[in-house]
């Protein structure tokens, strides 16, 4: 049995690894994400060293997330075209056999958003992001760590709970991380963003678990020297995305906080 | 009967005070605005202390608004969605007894989307922020002093009719605001965005006067500091977020220019 | 016969006239655009002296397109109100003898987006700008320099190739453009902003391959400027702006990279 040590710098250098990779190979990410995000995930992405697409029109979405290399589902400003097209890109990734990474955002404000998210769980999504309201909601209020157990053994899911230490999950394991600076809740869609970084780095490894921590550790690094960049929310993200766009492996096994 | 002078320094006093509240409570402003403005009014609003929700979706629009703290209803990029939505997520606003901020942006330029905005004025706005073109068009073609005494009397509505002076009256008092820079044209979206800060303000006061001056205030001034520490319209943006999330009760009546 | 290096600088004398009356005249550009790409593609125009307007609500897009200088269709995320708004407006501004400019973006992507693209080439667009795989895709997989001819004269189009060097040609003449930076691949809607200056610049001359050589050069020159004031992706956006914004003749003529 590995130590506590170990399991942690395992996932520092699984992410360094899977941040190479995506820069070698130009993963393409098709993400259906809401109105603010849209256009800092696709700079995220790129800056990851992806290629991103965005569109959520019903009659094309199958194509793009059919060609993609993963998908990513945020609920986000859940219009008319956007729960059309929602069911049809998850079923045709999953058909091509891509990972799904699914963002309930704000479910705990509508219910009708609530019954949707939960409509999309029998889809199978491979990675479930979310904070611990939106979790809440979800698992009817008890968020506590059996339900967390239960959720992911039923599911047959990875959980990445989000929020100051990020917990990420599922039956066999669970991974803390704990990167990141405060002025990332004051800029829109950052969290959001960085959920189409989960999505691909699932389409570079089966280890659901090393996807989402990985993510999440590369965004919480690239967040911190961001911060010490910047002077408020403003600066802070273009900082970002230079930050991330020049993350070198060594900086990233330097200062990850993973437990 | 006090100053002018007095009467000038309340509004910077105000515009301190409802600043410091809004950081301090995180009220939620659900904006439904246009295609260009989301992502900048979220920004904004986090950068001044609010939580912003964005949905226009109509299945989904009535319990954002209902559960925010205040409505801001912008009138761009106004498709089939935003159209059905508006006038639902006004009533909800209504019934919760929140404050609703109408800007009907571009009304001059479609015949369609002006017949809209009549409609809505109709569902009583507390607060309608228009710029000369856009009020003249909503009056007939009249924006003189009289008009605009007639328009807010008529309507039981305070306006905000910006331009390089922003005026703010109802039918009780008229107050000037002469801060801002002129970069602040050159970026999209800044009077949009700068609307919903507004309508986050008329949730923490019933004078609707006080309101939207005290944030065209706040506007005007972050703008004043980030023009004079950026290069052009595309460094501003990043500084007019960085001083508006440091701006300080100290600075804000020092730099005040109200009448 | 004049020489290339005389026809080189009459691009770059071009550019320098083009940009200067466009800031003159605030002219009007009408946008129907990506989502990922509308504000960038706004705050573009703005930095180059336009006003843009972005509406793709069917009931409202002809009054825009009639009453703006010129019309940009851009296909991405093409979802159903897009796609009844894109013929509509561009019937309009023919009708109002605007210049229209079309970029099929992602059309290789997705079968049903690429039939879409072949109607509109029926509406007469005045210049196509592609990338080599959009091409490809709408020359049934031949862009050939005999493809790229045959298009330009069956369709009495410009075609503006983007990549690496830009090629803009009609039936009578070619020009390359070779300005711009790496760093310009890694923000999104770069190319797709960049495109609506194109059309901006169509409204300012007749000849659409100097209107287009121009505005590439333009958008190259800011750019090259912009990557040596920048960190990475992030900060570079902002400086872009800044850029353009700022863009004189003497520094376009001296940094002009025209064949």
């Amino acid at each position: 049995m590995r130590s506590q040590a170990n399991a942690a710098n395992d996932v520092a250098v699984d992410a360094a690894r899977l941040l190479s990779l995506l820069r070698a190979r130009r993963l393409r990410v098709h993400a259906i994400t809401n109105a603010a995000a849209q256009v800092f995930t696709a700079n995220l992405l790129l800056a990851a060293g992806a290629v991103p697409s965005l569109t959520h029109a019903a009659a094309e979405v199958e194509s793009f997330a059919s060609s993609a290399d993963a998908l990513l589902i945020n609920l986000g400003t859940l219009d008319t075209e956007r729960r059309e097209a929602i069911p049809r890109a998850m079923r045709a990734a999953r058909a091509a056999n891509r990972p799904i990474v699914l963002d309930p955002v704000f479910v705990e404000r509508s219910p009708s958003r609530l019954a949707f998210a939960r409509d999309l769980l029998a889809l199978k999504p491979d990675i479930l992001r979310a904070n611990a309201a939106e979790f809440s909601a979800l698992a009817k209020g008890d968020a506590s760590q059996d339900a967390r157990m239960r959720f992911v053994e039923t599911q047959s899911i990875a959980l990445a709970l989000t929020g100051e230490t990020d917990v990420i999950c599922d039956a066999a394991r669970s991974v803390s991380v704990s990167n990141g600076d405060p002025v990332m809740t004051r800029v829109t869609a950052m969290g959001c963003a960085g959920t189409a970084l989960v999505a691909a780095f699932a389409a570079l490894t089966e280890d659901r678990v090393a996807a989402a921590a990985s993510a999440l550790l590369v965004l919480g690094v690239a967040g911190e020297i961001a911060a010490a960049r910047s002077q408020g929310p403003g600066t802070f993200q273009p900082a970002f995305l230079d930050a991330l766009n020049a993350l070198d492996s060594a900086t990233l096994l330097r200062l990850a906080r993973v437990s």
